[in-house]
């Protein structure tokens, strides 16, 4: 009860309240809960799309004694969770090729690039197959905070000067007893005391600037010169700061520290998972059709790399393929679900990375996100190759409304905006930045958007617009022998543990089909004995 | 103005000013300003130490055209830069030697372990010379605050629940028009907003809890849990434990986002330089007699792997012989300046070092501290090693009057009190941690204490006892020919940015006799001719 313990607690207490109810009810925790690996024997599924969703789905199906095809239309797996290297193209609907040109040991996580310290279905993946993780900073106290007026804000001292500031009023009106009724005596006697420390306050609970906030001169050695802290930047001229409350992003829960990246890229858990099918996925195998019947799944896919026509057939189907590509594909889903389906509508996402020499370290930036509004967002530093010659920097990585006017331009205007955006809080470095390249997720084949907006225009009050509408819990739902997954059919669209808690989802009910059709088709042959 | 932008603007700053002063000045900036290259030639200097402060004399010296020979007490370099590895022994005054018994990979920082983003210096010596850093991950909102009744707060939940009741009571104050003397229209127009998205308040101004406190429910895939805060702990709860203030521990300028260490151990970078420099450190050398004369320095000193007892004569001496030793070693300092070292107060710091299988992780903290207060202080998890087997943890981190009471006592005692925190904190994990080593620092030899304390009793605002002191600034000054370099004569004696910051000024030090000398000796002569 004193302590939330967060995710972990969650899933703890979930999983063993889970125990009781059997291994059906559990896909949301971040292990599935065990069963006979001979489950599925001589049954047979095929899971369309090697995204982690379906990654996912296969690997666990396989575990359970399931025969598995991966179908991927792309040339290699891992979706979303795309890692673009010296050479890789990217291709856009309505835009030219790009190729990535990268100095040795850079590459660009074009989709997902970080995993919450409670994501453990994840980060347990990524340690089963032996993936190796190193830290992802994503909050830096020499990163900036860029008003519309060019004003930049180290971080540091927006923090500290915003926590003196606040400390120090709510200190002035405890004194003037102000907040007697809201305070009992002891809660008074304990607060005050507090807020000179939390806020650094001197004497009479008084604000005049800290040391956390920076040094107007540092210490050395000698008698040189003693370390001294800046005059406060007054409490106007923060709250004037149009991305001040950004200094809060570190603590929404999935953004806080510690928080990891996969040494050398995002797909290489994706990798690490697809390295441990016994059957490997099927590339190039671009889905035109999807039939059901009473008895089965029929697939019929092309080829792309021969251009040859296939046939597949299976007992079952886990379908990951995003919405707005499923919508286009020739299947016989019951009229609701294909009405679900074509009514999905994704988000923009787009993200503009260059590489440049590390400029920023001169300025004593390792990692972490400089927030600067508009449709650029945020400038990204990279966490990994310090002190190297050079490095990876976002220059824009916006979604929402912002996000899709950006989309609607050009791409040379989208990279010249970003560029700018860095320029602007690093003055001369802007032309440093080389090697543009530009991902607009709603453009991109096979995916066709980042993650769907279940309730468009609406936003709850966590970080996920609300996912609980009646097409989500209808396509949460099998239809027939075909059950959806993905990140989208979770309640945290934009991340790969959602795809994971779907996928694990997707297993739980074919196994339940299972049973329920075991029922249904040994009872004949009971009556018949 | 608008952004006091820490210690790079401020060192940048100071150096360009030391520009028009010419290169005696410079001492404090993380290089030293640029001076010939032969400005040394044909003089020699012997430095004593080859910790951080004589290594970087050394090499800035040798850099310089100067004939320098480093001399060492220990086996080893780094001083208290100090990695301990398996089947190293830890020798300390009183005390039965312990031997490393670590694990593949493992070591233990005895000494320094973290590196701050602005401490430029040392971060620019380890990209110098290729030493190779990490991540040190030094705040984890999964680690916790416990208080002495043994309750834990998340820090993820001190930290939110802290902000969402001070937002709540301050919105209220500003409500009430508590505060319409200190705040303007505008000010009071701003600040509402904003604390609602500061504290995650809701409708009228409330704080009714926060996901960013961790999760009740964590959120899956389908309808099955959706994600919900828990209550907010009260504020009262918050404030009634003891460890509170330390939720502010990583906005401590010296302990803010993003900080380092060197891959495979903190000696690294020592190491790093001391493989730089043209006549290599000299090891074995315990210095058993320091004399100048008007002409130079002799030296003699015991090499301790032979017994042979060795001399040395140089026209200059850099010192950095920690005054405790100093103090023991026959010298014919001037009297004022003996009478200073022997004055100079050393203060405590302990450390208590375990291996174990990665516990935590299982409670998703990845790097960190927990505070526990007390004479244990704080337990620090690894940053490196992320989902190996084992890991090292720090089951005490002390220093000041507690940590002076914990070196008293015995190493069994302490080991079983850094255990006990351990267990505290993570029950039935306590026995798991093995190979236990405690690291006192006063009683090591050659070292004598971590740093001094200038003004005992005293402390100031910052994290470090204020050290302008007339002991301080005469051990500033040279004796003769005798200049004295630590981390003690810096600003900063806790830290090897101070080593280097003194080192520096050891070198200006040298150089600036040099020129006055020249003026001096050039005299007579000129004056004979």
């Amino acid at each position: 009860m004193l302590h939330h313990i967060g995710a972990a607690g969650g899933v703890a207490a979930v999983a063993g309240a889970m125990q009781s109810m059997g291994w059906f009810g559990a896909a949301h925790a971040a292990t599935l809960e065990p069963m006979p690996g001979n489950l599925g024997n001589g049954r047979s599924v095929i899971v369309l799309g090697a995204g982690f969703a379906g990654l996912v789905a296969a690997y666990e199906l396989e575990q359970r004694g399931f025969s598995v095809t991966l179908l991927e239309a792309r040339g290699r797996v891992g979706g979303k969770a795309w890692t673009v290297r010296d050479g890789d193209t990217i291709k856009m609907q309505g835009e030219a090729d790009q190729v990535a040109r990268f100095s040795e040991g850079l590459y660009f996580n074009a989709g997902p690039a970080r995993l919450p310290s409670f994501h453990q279905g994840v980060l347990g993946y990524a340690k089963r197959f032996g993936v190796p993780l190193e830290v992802e900073v994503n909050s830096s106290r020499s990163a900036y905070l860029v008003g519309k007026n060019g004003r930049k804000l180290r971080m540091r001292t927006a923090i500290n000067d915003m926590r003196g500031h606040v400390s120090e009023l709510l200190a002035k009106a405890v004194n003037q007893g102000a907040l007697d009724q809201a305070l009992s005596v002891d809660e008074k006697a304990q607060l005050l005391p507090f807020l000179k420390a939390y806020g650094d306050l001197e004497g009479e609970y008084e604000f005049k600037g800290t040391t956390r906030s920076g040094l107007r001169t540092s210490p050395g050695a000698g008698v040189s010169s003693f370390e001294t802290a800046g005059a406060p930047v007054p409490l106007s001229e923060l709250l004037a700061n149009e991305q001040i409350a950004m200094m809060g992003f570190e603590d929404n829960l999935y953004m806080q520290a510690t928080m990891f990246q996969p040494v050398g890229g995002m797909d290489q858990i994706s990798v690490g998972i697809e390295r441990n099918l016994q059957q490997r996925a099927v590339l190039n195998a671009d889905v035109r059709r999807i039939r059901q019947s009473a008895s089965g799944v029929d697939i019929a896919y092309i080829d792309t790399g021969t251009g040859t026509a296939r046939t597949l057939k299976a007992d079952y189907c886990v379908c990951t393929i995003p919405f707005p590509v499923l919508a286009g594909i020739d299947a016989n889903f019951s009229k609701p679900v294909a009405s679900a389906i074509a009514g999905v509508v994704y988000e923009d996402s787009n993200k503009v990375a260059f590489e440049a020499p590390r400029f920023w370290e001169q300025d004593q930036i390792y990692g972490g996100l400089t927030f600067v509004g508009g449709e650029t967002s945020l400038i990204w530093y990279p966490s990994w190759g310090l002190h190297g010659e050079r490095g990876m920097i976002l220059g824009c990585y916006s979604s929402g409304p912002p996000g899709k006017a950006f989309a609607q331009r050009p791409l040379t205007e989208q990279i010249a905006m970003a560029r700018a955006a860095i320029e602007s809080v690093h003055p001369g470095h802007g032309d440093e930045c080389s090697a543009p390249l530009v991902v607009n997720w709603r453009k991109v084949p096979y995916s066709l958007g980042p993650w769907p907006n279940w309730t468009p225009g609406a936003r709850g009050r966590g970080e996920h617009a609300a996912t609980d509408t009646p097409a989500f819990r209808l396509l949460n739902q099998p239809d027939g022998r075909i059950v959806f997954a993905s990140a989208a059919l979770s309640q945290t669209p934009g991340w790969q543990e959602g795809a994971l808690a779907s996928a694990h989802a997707s297993v739980a009910a074919i196994v339940r089909q299972m049973a329920e059709r075991s029922v249904t088709e040994r009872s004949p042959r009971a009556a018949a004995a």
